[in-house]
């Protein structure tokens, strides 16, 4: 397996992360840890959600205006815990429905040009053995909305930021979470409690022994990955140059 | 590379195993040798067939019609020879054709949902270098039905078998044939000769040339993968828990 | 990882080579150096750009026919350098586009029809952590047209070529470029120097400091992959037997 | 031009009238007046709307979230002035986008076995000159909903939905407004004022001047409409029973 | 409305005609008795059926298998009755499914550079208030297929039937039924009855009230067209040269 | 049928009028005459070709390179007969192929903000019996790239175009040719010549024979059109507002 030749970015100098994630707790649940140590040191964090997220939703929502409320109100529970600041994007894709990949393409671009993150996360569409479609399209439509910002040729979804757009503009580098492969692992011994106590926000698509597996499970794959590392508990990050999305250099 | 948490479920406790293959002799190619070990210990076994083959049968056929009858014909006697219960899918997609993925996976949804089997088998997606889209297609849509069987709220292409679900349904593993990454090398030793005579009744897709070659390719593989075993042949699996499909977990 | 039972089949048998690229300078980076040496032995190479190329083209360019010129006569001044007959297709897909996949898998089978090469060159769609689009669908579909091109019931987008195509015509094998899994690392020690001036001739996409870099990244990759070589400078590639891109066999 | 040999279904015996528009201001803009007069006469009515219709809201939001708003504002304001109970539906598919007409197709199949009208009204789809994908959709779509309701073989986008239903329910007519070919023209001089009234709540959309423009024009195609009528103010509809939307019968 | 200037094809004088059909009985309900004519001058009449016509089998079929032969059984029963050499076509698309257009449009060129019928006969895909989209994708993919037959750059889905076409090959006519503007009303006076019977097969789509229905109204309906007259009973098509298919010439 | 209330607007006041054609004759075939009356009277003229135009090119043509040169040589030798300035632009989709809808529309709202005619012409897509799908999907287009234009959230595909853009740029017609339901006939009696030599050029496209019989079916055609006429030829046109593409109004 050959290994890119750039260094990898420093995620720690990161000024603005822009986390776009599938449904409403991917975030909080591949790294949380690592958020709230972006949050402690300064860094502002700014999240984005793909679908709707209304297929997982547990029993007792009558109607999907009712989901909406609760799913928001989850998440901004949770990011008031991390400390983020509650600017938060929905796109509203039908959660594991039959979107157009160009139309999240161009949306997630419009993103990156609005608000200029010089670091970017999502989960990684490579991750072998990862079924759902959502995640799979979101990691490439990241990718490609990464690699793409800076060649102006190519049109987001909303001309205003296109034209406010300022080419100058650079990503420094774009961090993977729910990967096999990870380059860093980040100590998040300090924020577990932080990371648990933001899972256990997230009632709309978790009954009360859903959540107790979901911190369980999280919660064991953290020691996993800290296995053979001076700490207890980790997230793992496959972090890249932007350039390294490309042939493999 | 990071590895499941989730401890391997047992194939051999299976009670009805769905096999979903892309075309009408994959299921047998990869995987005859363990279906004639689950048939000898009484485990059901189903096969569904998602393209309707048409593209690969051999000189000779002047019509579709004609192919479809030595298709079938060719996969109920193969069927005889290892023993299994000659009920038999097919959703006559077309063959290395432009059919859309999200009926597919309401098609396999709505089987899952009718015939609520607790293991399925299909072909591994994620195998490197495999090239026929079908392939891809099949595995991921079958990973998904696999997935999102449980979520009610997500439509099949059969309202029936929807209002027939009993949620309470579990899968307990999904096992990926045709895969680099095996977890599980199954034992065929005793059964190869089964799995010759059954690739041996495929007509339809290979002359005697075809046949002869076709079966001197799986045998060298069988020892290939039985290598450090203590057996001569095998058949390589990915064995997976359902919640291993999302998020590495 | 389970390998190939097939041979690795040998690149420098090959007569005619046809090197199927996303975009119009692929080729070159990847595999300029032992295309010249190809060149050298006297094997024929034909290009064919399966994108426009018109998203990359850098600043100064008024309108996209100015911008076609360009392309098309960088393209021939690297492939002077080269020594290849200047026999190049466009097929004039929108660069980054929202093309249908299985048009371009009809053109790519038309082209193989036509053209009877006995090795095709692209991109590795399976190379993990390439994030555009355009490599994946460009090597995918260059994958099944190579599967396909003797399966006769598989109409390609020309007729004629289908008409007059021979089915005896056999493709040795197909190589892989932009690649993790390398298993050839082939000598370009060479040829080194014709590669860098041939990646000098892309002035459409690259400004001069552009050029420097590209020629620097490539320079310290091709070193990269030669570690343990007794050479200093390769091109890694995977090359296989064309059965080897189904099931893994 | 062969008419239809079916009687036209009487509107006004209509118990739960469905209005499925493109946007949100369309079924009012088309049919406020005759709305009015079925608050009237009792018919519980009811307004799903099948785009988010953000792509027309005027200058001055600044995010996506105040335009969601002030568009249900809207819709309420105009729904209370015409005695509508607030019963509104949005199936929030992006304005002027390029969404899949199969999942609106299933999202309108739901939502009528859900509320099982007695009569449906949308937009007339075969309207000659009428640019706006969103209307064409719109209306097609319908039309394939309230034929397949019955057709219980055909999923909805709701399992539990196509559960519930009672295949004996009838939608006796659809009634097409936007229309170049009416059968029907409901005299609406008695509620002109109300729809007027109700126009002028839709601020998101037009500034002052432009819903001055909107009311005269409506105003003038009111009387056109109703000329060689003995009444002052009209508004056009194609009123068909389900059977006539199939072979022209 | 401006009218073609291209004389009217002579129907009579066919001696090949494919109909194309959405569904198994469309051909019969539209024209049955103008085909029983054609049958009884020595036309040789050939049926393609689009769809595999399964939503909207009645009660009483467990699976697709019986489905699929009741509906061929009742297919056969009716061309015996019209006197119909028994050569049907099936494409076989998902009815009222999501299929490609383009698929069926090289499945239908390829029928008709194999079959090179003289006259084709479909639905009118521009009939108004046509709800169904397999009506209205059938119409325009036979009207492309007409169009395009002799135009040998565009491939169909056959190799092998675009290989041996002969471009001399000519089609004199093409005639839409279910249409509302029709040029020629066939006298089927003497072929109702014959009609009436080739109906009363279509089992699998119709319990007995449905039959009952279904004949009462196009009785009616044959009335109707018929008006003015000399004949009792009609159909109505509207029969063009295939070149006034193209910019109303 | 209900008229659209808006006055017509008037074609000769037109300054530059962009003509967006589905291939590369068509502006000239249906309006060459007007054409040549407009560039008279000093209107700017600008043609735009959708497709490729590569299915009809005529025999001889032994690759699409030289196709491609004899097109355009073919348009501006027309061009120079009817005295347009040579500025025409090629959208390059593939002809009669499967491109995207959505694709097209945002290449033509790019074209429409960069050029800002004020009139724009057209084929007429609710033209009956149109079976060529490029013409259908041409003319919509063109309908919504002319409604969405002043609306300024919807991209193009060109954000340059959109910065640049300036919002009070207002269409004031669009003309629409190839139409069975004229409402001006434009009197092209001194300006035939003019335009039989214009189509005499297309010879790529048709050979001796085939530019005999379009002069002759169109020298008729301007004749059945005049009908009822002072004049002698006539090119029939639907004119329209852009506010009458929306609703009927």
């Amino acid at each position: 397996m050959i290994d890119t030749l750039l260094p990898t970015p420093d995620l720690w100098s990161a000024k603005r992360v822009l986390c776009i994630q599938p449904h409403y707790d991917d975030n909080d649940i591949a790294a949380a840890g690592t958020i709230a140590r972006l949050v402690a040191q300064g860094s502002e964090i700014i999240y984005a959600t793909v679908t709707n997220d209304l297929m997982g939703v547990v029993a007792g929502f009558t109607d999907d205006d009712a989901a909406r409320v609760a799913l928001k109100r989850d998440q901004a529970a949770a990011a008031a815990i991390l400390g983020i600041h509650p600017q938060q994007y929905w796109l509203d894709y039908p959660d594991a429905g039959a979107y157009d990949y160009f139309a999240v393409r161009r949306d997630l671009l419009a993103l990156i040009r609005r608000l200029r993150p010089d670091f970017v996360l999502t989960c990684d569409p490579w991750l072998t053995y990862e079924g759902h479609r959502d995640h799979i399209q979101t990691g490439l439509a990241t990718s490609e909305a990464v690699m793409f910002a800076g060649l102006t040729r190519i049109a987001s979804s909303d001309p205003q930021a296109d034209a406010a757009y300022d080419p100058r503009h650079q990503i420094s580098g774009i961090g993977f979470y729910f990967t096999r492969e990870p380059n860093v692992i980040v100590d998040i011994t300090s924020t577990w409690s932080q990371k648990e106590a933001a899972l256990r926000c997230y009632h709309a698509q978790f009954d009360a022994d859903g959540l107790d597996e979901l911190v369980t499970a999280f919660y064991h794959k953290s020691i996993q990955v800290a296995a053979g590392h001076s700490f207890a508990h980790g997230e793992p990050l496959k972090i890249l140059h932007p350039s390294a999305l490309h042939c493999g250099i």
